[in-house]
């Protein structure tokens, strides 16, 4: 198990019936961001609670250039899910009471941010691929969210 | 960046059309593995290609102890969001033949397990909580799999 220091700042407010545990004392497996999501949104607070793929306005996902050959045949998945890494939530919750509702849930009875491996997953509509840009609609992330990964979605 | 071990053998055969690609000198983020996924499936050609949330069998993932308390209302959470590590594949792949087709797409527009990041991403139906212990229809992966995350699912 290896260490890695976290990047930039995370969120460490907690409120009244949260609980957070000690976080193991290191990883069990490595990321790569593979890109970065370009949205309309730089405050949290901005972000709409749930992406629209019909309404939703177009954000773009940039491909680094290593993965430019995965791209091939993405002009021809009308839908695609997007998993993105939440670098700014806090990972120790397992309750929590969510702002909007004040309800106190297990972390696994929501989609919050704040989770042990704070991976967010989107289905979207694609709209173009341009290059290295994959413009989409349904995202509901901060700008500059780090990608992991864009799969076909069948259903 | 830090470098991470690989964990157990990794799958290594590559098919006509495929192609790879120099990995990242690093990771830029680090995984906990939070439990374990248990099915009847011990090889990876016994595995469906797609897991049935109708008559697909009871599979079961295990929490660790750790995380017991996220727990906390998913027996009211008739639908599930997994996500799941695919310890076993290779990341490196920019296009691919799947067995199945032969057809040689990019990564991007397959759900195939190589990928840079091989997390895997089900839906599944609920069947019960009993402690640590929470029993599902609808996987299609290894026995033994390491777990990411579970989420409840709204639609």
């Amino acid at each position: 198990m290896v260490h890695i220091a976290a990047a930039g700042p995370v969120d460490e407010d907690i409120r009244p019936g949260e609980k957070a545990v000690e976080l193991p004392a290191g990883f069990d497996a490595g990321l790569y961001f593979i890109g970065r999501i370009r949205t309309p949104w730089t405050e949290r607070g901005a972000c709409p609670r749930r992406g629209d793929a019909q309404e939703g306005p177009v954000c773009t996902i940039e491909i680094a250039p290593r993965w430019a050959q995965a791209l091939t045949g993405v002009a021809d998945c009308p839908r695609l899910q997007v998993l993105y890494w939440m670098n700014r939530a806090r990972r120790d919750l397992v309750l929590q009471s969510p702002r909007h509702d004040g309800d106190t849930r297990g972390t696994f009875a929501l989609r919050s941010p704040v989770r042990p491996n704070p991976i967010a997953s989107s289905v979207v509509q694609l709209v173009a691929v341009e290059g290295l840009n994959v413009h989409v609609r349904g995202l509901d992330c901060l700008d500059g969210t780090p990608l992991l990964d864009l799969k076909v979605q069948h259903d």
